[in-house]
C-alpha cells in the first residue's frame, strides 16, 4: 500500500472557492492525492456575501466547511492554513499554521487564491470604505449600517443625523447593485417602524459610478433597467462620478463633497499578492495572464484559475471575474490532470457564456442568458431559481430558501445582529470581561 | 401633547435580557415613558447560547433585535449605549454611545444589566479559559474548538497532538454539562468522518466539577443521572476536584497537570460592576442585596433584578440565577411601577418555581417540575418543547426548529465556521487586507 501511494501524483490545490472546490470535486476517483489548503475553513457562496451585510441571512447559510463538502472523496486532504511561498523549482508549496509552516510536495499545483477588495493604490481609503469579500467583511458591512440608524436616533436633526442616515455605495457593478437595493429595502421595509425619533426610510443611499452605466459586463438595455428599479427603490443612482477622496466624513467627489458617515466599497478588487511571487506576467490587477490551458507560462504542471488568473475569451476580452468561469476552469484543470495530459495535447479552455444577472430587490433584478433579456418579476425568478440551485451544500440550500421565503411573506430580516463591538470602532477582543447588560 | 407627555413617569431599564424585557413588555399600555438602555442591539436566548459555541445555530437563531422586539409598543424607546453611571440622588442615568453621553432622568429605575464571566479573582485565566455569556465568546468558544481538531489533524501523533485533542470544561452547572454533551456530540457525530490523520472521535471532553455532584441546583438523583448519561457520551466527569492553575498547556488540579489546549470556564458569573458604584451591601458576587419588592434599600422607585440582584427565596436560600426568575421579577416590578405603588403597600416578589432542566445531547437530558422528575428522552423532549416555546421571536423558534430537525436527522451541525481569525491567536480587525485565498 505505502508503495502504491508513493508512486500516485500529488496534486496541491491552493483555495477552497469556486475554482479550487469544482477542481478538487473533479478529481474524485482519479489515481492522485489531493491537498486542498484554504486559510479558511469554510467555501463562501460569494454571490450572496451581499445578504450578510445587509441582515438577510447568517453566516452559516452562505458557508460550507469545506471538510464537509469533500467529507466523502477519499483521496483528498483538507488544510486549514496560509500559503506563503510557492517554490517553482523544487515544486513544494509552504503553508504556515498559527505555529509552524509545513512543506507540501506537488507534482500538479492548482492555484485558486481568488480575489481580495483593491483600492487601486489609495490604501488610506481602506479604514473608511469597507470592502465585500469575506464573512468577515460582511458582518463589519452589517454592523456599521445597523449601528449607523442607532447613532442616528440619538442625534438631534441636522447635519450630523443627515451625514450618518447617508451611505454612499461606491462601484456599480453587481455587488454595488445589490448593496443599494438591499440597503434602500432594509430602511423601507424593516427598520422603518423600529425607531422613534428617526425615520428609517429617509436613509439615503447613493450608488457612484464612474463609468456612464451601471453593469458594465451587461447589455446596456440591462444597465438602464437596473437603473430604473433602484431609482423606484429611492436609490441615487450618479454615473460619471469619480471618487477622488474618502475620510471619516464622506466621498469627495471631485469639488462636490457627499456627507456620509458609512461608505461601501464595490468598485475593484485585484488578484491576492501571492500571485506576485511567481515571477510571471501579470495583468494590473495583479492577475497571472495564463496559456490557453489555464497554465503558468514555462510550468506546464501549475495551473491559476479564477480571480487569480487572467486569460482572454473568444472576443478577445478578459473573461470575467465570475464562479461559472472558475468553476468551469476547475473542472476542466481537473480533467487535464487526471488524463495527465501532455501540454501539447491540451485543448485550450473555453468558457461556455450561461449568461449574466444582478438582483435589486424584491421582484426587481435584471438577468441575460444567450440571446434572453428579462427584467423586473422574471428575472428576479431567474435569479432566485439559479442561487439556490448552486448552493453548494443541501442543508443551505433549504435554510436559505425558508430564510428567503419568510423574509417575502413578513419583510422582516432575520439576522440584524451588531456583534463584535456594539458601540462603534474596532472590534475589542481583549474586553470580554465587560460583556454584560 | 407635549404637557401631558411632561406629566407621564419616565421609567429607565437598563439592559434588553429577559428581566429587563419582560418588565419593558408587561409596561406595555401603562401611562409612561419607557426607555430601554443595552450594550448591545439584541436580546440574547442565553439558555441555547452553548449551542452556538458547539457549531448548531447561528447567532442569528438566538437573539433577536430588540428595537424589533418593542416595535409595536409605543410608550417604549431602544437606545444602544452603555451605562456608566447612576446618579441617585439626581435620578439620572449616564449612557454612553461611540462619541458622547447621555443623561437619561428617570422617575423610576430598572436596573438588570446581568452577569459576567467570574474567575473568582484569578484574572489571568481569563485569556487561557473562556467564558460563555455573549455571542461574541460562543463565536470564540466554536473558533477555539473548530480550530484545534484543524491543528492536531496536522500535527504528528504524540502529547502535542493529545493536548489539541483535549477539551476541559470547568464547570459542573447547567452550561457545563450543555457544552460537554455537545462537545462529544460533535467529536463523536459531526466531525468523524471529516479529518484523515485523525479521528475527532478520540477526543476527550474532560468536565471537571469541584462539588461532588453536577448540577447542584437539582436533585441528587438528576445529578447522578446527568452523569451517567455524559459517560455515556464518553465524556469523562470528575468530581471534588478544584482547579489551581490554568495556562496555555492545561489545567491544573492540584498535583495533577491536565494537558488541554481547549479550557472553557463555565465555573461562575458575578454581577457587572456598576452594582458596586451603587453604595449599598452586594454579595460576594457583586450582587445587589435587594428588599422584599426587588428595590435597592433606601431607593424604593429603583428596582435591580435578575442576575445582579440578590434575593432569598422562602427556603432561606438565594433565588438561583436563572431566566424564569428574571422574566418574572421583569412582571412584578413592570406591575408596581404601572400602579405606582406606595412602598408600605407592596406585597412582596413571590418567585413560581417551575423546575430545571439541563440537556447532555440527543435524548438525554435531566429535568424536574415540581415532584416529577424526568431523564432520558422524556427529560429531552420536555427540554426541547420549552425551550422553542420561550424563544423570543416566532421567526427564530421556526429557524430553531428546522436546525434542530435537520441535525437530529443528519447527524450534522449547520454552522461549523471559523470566523474572525481563522488560524488561531487573536482576531485581527485591521487585517483585512489579506483576507483571500
Amino acid at each position: 500500500m505505502s508503495s502504491e501511494t508513493a508512486t500516485r501524483r500529488r496534486v496541491v490545490i491552493v483555495g477552497g472557492g469556486f475554482a479550487g472546490l469544482s477542481a478538487a470535486k473533479a478529481l474524485a476517483g482519479a489515481p492522485v492525492d489531493v491537498t486542498l489548503v484554504d486559510r479558511t475553513n469554510h467555501h463562501l457562496f460569494q454571490p450572496l456575501l451581499y445578504q450578510v451585510a445587509m441582515a438577510g441571512l447568517s453566516p452559516a447559510d452562505i458557508a460550507a466547511p469545506i471538510r464537509k463538502v469533500l467529507r466523502h472523496q477519499d483521496n483528498v486532504s483538507v488544510m486549514l492554513g496560509e500559503v506563503v511561498e510557492v517554490d517553482l523549482p523544487r515544486r513544494v508549496v509552504r503553508a504556515r499554521d498559527d505555529r509552524t509552516t509545513h512543506d507540501l510536495p506537488y507534482d500538479h499545483l492548482v492555484l485558486a487564491m481568488g480575489a481580495r477588495t483593491s483600492y487601486f493604490g489609495h490604501d488610506d481609503w481602506r479604514a473608511h470604505a469597507i470592502g465585500l469579500k469575506t464573512i468577515d467583511d460582511a458582518i463589519e458591512i452589517r454592523r456599521r449600517v445597523l449601528v449607523a440608524f442607532e447613532a442616528a436616533e440619538r442625534e438631534p436633526a441636522g447635519a450630523t443625523r443627515d451625514g450618518l442616515l447617508t451611505f454612499a455605495i461606491i462601484g456599480g457593478g453587481p455587488t454595488g447593485v445589490e448593496l443599494a437595493g438591499a440597503l434602500r429595502e432594509l430602511a423601507h421595509f424593516v427598520l422603518r417602524r423600529d425607531f422613534r425619533r428617526i425615520d428609517p426610510d429617509h436613509a439615503r443611499v447613493v450608488l457612484i459610478e464612474a463609468d456612464d452605466r451601471l453593469l458594465r459586463g451587461m447589455d446596456p438595455a440591462s444597465s438602464a433597467a437596473a437603473r430604473a428599479q433602484l431609482e423606484e427603490l429611492g436609490v441615487e443612482v450618479r454615473l460619471g462620478d469619480m471618487v477622488t477622496g474618502i475620510d471619516a466624513e464622506g466621498v469627495q467627489l471631485g469639488d462636490e463633497h457627499l456627507r456620509a458617515r458609512t461608505v461601501l466599497w464595490a468598485a475593484g478588487v485585484e488578484a491576492v499578492p501571492l500571485t506576485r511571487a511567481l515571477g510571471v506576467e501579470l495583468d494590473r490587477g495583479g492577475r497571472v495572464k495564463v496559456k490557453p490551458d489555464c497554465s503558468l507560462p514555462g510550468h506546464p504542471d501549475v495551473f491559476v484559475l479564477g480571480d487569480a488568473a487572467t486569460l482572454a475569451g473568444p472576443d478577445g476580452q478578459p473573461l470575467p471575474g465570475v464562479s461559472p468561469v472558475a468553476m468551469q476552469q476547475g473542472r476542466y484543470v481537473a480533467r487535464l490532470i487526471a488524463e495527465h495530459a501532455v501540454p501539447e495535447r491540451r485543448a485550450p479552455f473555453r468558457y461556455r457564456d450561461k449568461g449574466a444577472m444582478a438582483t435589486v430587490g424584491r421582484r426587481r433584478a435584471v438577468a441575460e442568458m444567450r440571446r434572453v433579456r428579462l427584467k423586473g418579476l422574471l428575472a428576479w425568478l431567474a435569479w432566485l431559481l439559479v442561487h439556490v440551485w448552486y448552493l453548494i451544500d443541501f442543508r443551505n440550500r433549504i435554510a436559505v430558501l425558508l430564510n428567503w421565503t419568510w423574509q417575502y411573506v413578513t419583510y422582516q430580516r432575520g439576522a440584524r445582529l451588531i456583534t463584535g463591538d456594539r458601540l462603534g470602532g474596532h472590534p475589542r477582543p481583549e474586553a470580554r470581561a465587560d460583556d454584560a447588560a
